[in-house]
C-alpha cells in the first residue's frame, strides 16, 4: 500500500477579505465558507482526512502565519508546519515539503492542495482525488481540472489532450487568463478545464522534474535537505530559502512537463473570491440571509453577516429593512457593502494604505 | 437681582435610538445631535449656562441614572442631581426640586427644561428664555411655546390668547395631540404653538399652584422638605416619593392656572426624536454623511454613523456604496436600517424582549 502524503499550501495573503482577512489572519485561516466555525483550512484537512490521515499532512506556510496558523488545525505534528522566512512562489515552497516527504519515503504518493478553496461534493471530490493518485502511482505527474461553469477570465486553463483510460487524460497545454470571448469559447468548446492548482506526484519524480527544469531550485533544496538530515534544517532555510528563485510550479515545472495527466472534475468547487461567494456557499434562512447567530434580520433580504469578534461578549447585529448588504464585524474594524460590490473591499484597503492606517491592514 | 435656578428633567428613557439608548444610558445622556462628543444633557446646561451658571442647577433624574448622569455633567454639585426612587411623571418631580430651591430663597426664578432636546440657535434660545424669565418675575407662570415648521400631531399644543407685549402673550389653552387636518389647520392658522415642557416661574408660586390644585403632592412634598431641614432627606424620599400621585405638571397644574403666559420661540428646536433628526442636525461631510471620526465611506452618501464603544480601541467603519444608512454601533450592538426607517428600530427592541435578550435592552 503506498502512503499518501499532502501538502496544503497555506501561505497566501489578500485583501479580498478585509476586515475579516488580515496581513495576519488571511482567508485560509477564516471560516468562510458554510460553517461559521471552521476555518477553510481546516475543511481542506478534513475533506482528505479519509484518503490522507493528519499525520502525514504537511502545511506549507510562512513564518509571519505560523502560530495562527498551528491554533486552526492543531492536529498537524509542529515538525510539518513548514514556515518559509520569505514568500518565493510555489515551486520552491513544493520543492521543500516534497524533500521533507521524500526524506521519509521517496516512493510516497503526494497531493498539492490549496487550502482556501472550497468543495460542495465532499465524496464525489474524494473519487476523483483517488483516480489522480492512481494515476500519479504510474509516475505520471497529474492535476485535477476543474469543469467550467461560466466564462471566467481569473483563471488559468489546462486543454484536454487525449483519453488515457480510467477517467484521465493526458494535458495537451496550460493556457494563460483568457479573454471573454476566449474563455466563453473554453466553456462552449468543453475542451478546457480550470486550473485548480492540485498536483499528484510521487515525491522522486516531482524532485526529478525540479532537478532537470529548475537545476537552481535543485541545489538549494539539496542543501536544506542536506541540514535537515544533520538535525540543523532551520538555520539552513533561513540563509537558503530566501535565495531560492521566485517562480510558480505551473511555469516551472508543470508546463514543462511532456507526459502530464489531468483528471476532470465536477464536484462544486469555488475558489472563495469574494464575499458575494462567502454569501453564495453559506446556509441561508428562509429569507435568503446567511446570518451569525447573533444576527436579527427583521424585513431584510439576502443578507450576509459575518461576525469574527470574541464571541463570549453577548453581542448583537441587528438589520432591519436593509438587502443584498454585507456586514462583517472584526474586533476593530466594520465593513458595510453591497454583496454585488464585494470586489470594491479593495477600495477601503487602498484607503486605509493611504491614510497610514496600516493598524487595520 | 434675582438669583436663578434650572431644573433640568434628566430621568427619561426610550427605545428610538437603540442600541444607542439603553436602559442604564438614555437618550439624554448620548450625543445625539452636531457635537459627537457631548451628550444632550451636557448641551443643555451648557446652552444656558450665561443665565443659570451650574451651581445653580438642579438635574431631576432617577437612581438608576444617577451615576452615569454626574458623569455627564460632573460640574452639577452632587446635593443637586436627584434622584428619584421610582417614576412619579414630571409633577413631583418639579415639586421635589422646587422645594430644595425654595429652601435657598423662595423668591428664586426657576426654569424647567427638558434635557434631551436640542437648539440650532442658542442666542435667540436665550433671547426668549431671558424675556420668559422677565415675565415670570412679576408672578406669571410662563411656558416657551415653539413656532411649528410642520403639522406634527405627535406634540401637544399651545393656543395663543392676548398680547401681554414684550413678546408674550397670554395662554388660551393647552391642546391634546391633534389629528393630522386639525394639526395642518393650527400649522396655517399661526395661533397654536408646540409645548415644548419649558416653564419659568418664581418657586414660591409653583409651590402655591402645587397647594392648591395638587393638595396630596404638597403634603408629600412638605414632608420632605422637613427632612431635608432636619438633614435626612433622603429616607423620606424612599419612603414618601413612590406614594406620590403620579401626574404631569401639564394636567396637573398648567392647564388649571389662569393665568399663565407664554413666550412664542423660533431658535431651531428639535425633540432629537429618531436617528434620522440626529443625522439632519448632525455635522455632514461633502456627501451629506455624519460620521464619526473612524468612519471611512467610500461611494456612499447620506448615512450617518454613529460609534459610541471606547475610542481607545481603534477602531475602523467602512461603508462602500451605501447610501441613506443608519449605522450604529455600541461595544455589545450593532444597528443597520436605511434612514427613512429610522421609527422602526421598535421592532428590534420589541424582537430582543421576545426573544429574551433583555442584556441588549
Amino acid at each position: 500500500m503506498d502512503r499518501v502524503y499532502a501538502v496544503v499550501m497555506a501561505g497566501g495573503s489578500g485583501t479580498r477579505f478585509w476586515p475579516a482577512s488580515r496581513q495576519r489572519l488571511p482567508k485560509q485561516l477564516l471560516p468562510l465558507a458554510d460553517d461559521p466555525d471552521e476555518a477553510l483550512l481546516a475543511a481542506t484537512l478534513r475533506r482528505i482526512e479519509p484518503i490522507v490521515p493528519v499525520e502525514n499532512v504537511f502545511i506549507a506556510t510562512n513564518q509571519r502565519l505560523r502560530d495562527e496558523t498551528r491554533r486552526v488545525v492543531p492536529r498537524v505534528p509542529e515538525s510539518q508546519v513548514l514556515a518559509e522566512p520569505a514568500a518565493r512562489n510555489t515551486a520552491p515552497c513544493i520543492a521543500w515539503a516534497t524533500a521533507a516527504i521524500a526524506r521519509r519515503d521517496p516512493e510516497a504518493l503526494v497531493m498539492v492542495l490549496p487550502s482556501d478553496h472550497y468543495v460542495t461534493n465532499e465524496e464525489e471530490f474524494r473519487t476523483v482525488v483517488r483516480r489522480a493518485l492512481e494515476s500519479a502511482k504510474s509516475g505520471t505527474m497529474t492535476t485535477i481540472g476543474i469543469l467550467p461553469t461560466r466564462p471566467e477570465t481569473g483563471y488559468g486553463y489546462i486543454e484536454l489532450g487525449t483519453d488515457l483510460g480510467s477517467g484521465v487524460r493526458s494535458v495537451k497545454r496550460f493556457v494563460e487568463k483568457p479573454s471573454l470571448p476566449v474563455a466563453e469559447e473554453y466553456l462552449a468548446g468543453k475542451h478546457h478545464l480550470w486550473n485548480a492548482g492540485m498536483f499528484f506526484f510521487r515525491a522522486h519524480v516531482m524532485q526529478a522534474a525540479i532537478a532537470k527544469h529548475l537545476p537552481e531550485l535543485h541545489a538549494g533544496i539539496a542543501r536544506i535537505d542536506a541540514a535537515a538530515k544533520a538535525g540543523d534544517e532551520y538555520d539552513e532555510v533561513a540563509s537558503t530559502f530566501p535565495t531560492l528563485p521566485a517562480i510558480s510550479i505551473d511555469h516551472g515545472v508543470m508546463e514543462k512537463m511532456r507526459d502530464l495527466a489531468v483528471v476532470p472534475g465536477d464536484f462544486g468547487w469555488s475558489d472563495v473570491g469574494s464575499w458575494q461567494t462567502a454569501w453564495e456557499l453559506g446556509e441561508k434562512d428562509e429569507n435568503g440571509n446567511v446570518l451569525s447567530e447573533i444576527a436579527l434580520a427583521i424585513d431584510a433580504k439576502r443578507n450576509l453577516v459575518r461576525d469574527l469578534r470574541d464571541r463570549s461578549a453577548k453581542r448583537v447585529i441587528a438589520l432591519v429593512g436593509v438587502n443584498d448588504l454585507v456586514v462583517v464585524e472584526t474586533e476593530d474594524a466594520l465593513l458595510v457593502i453591497p454583496r454585488h460590490r464585494a470586489q470594491d473591499v479593495r477600495l477601503v484597503v487602498e484607503a486605509l494604505k493611504a491614510g497610514g492606517k496600516a493598524e487595520h491592514l
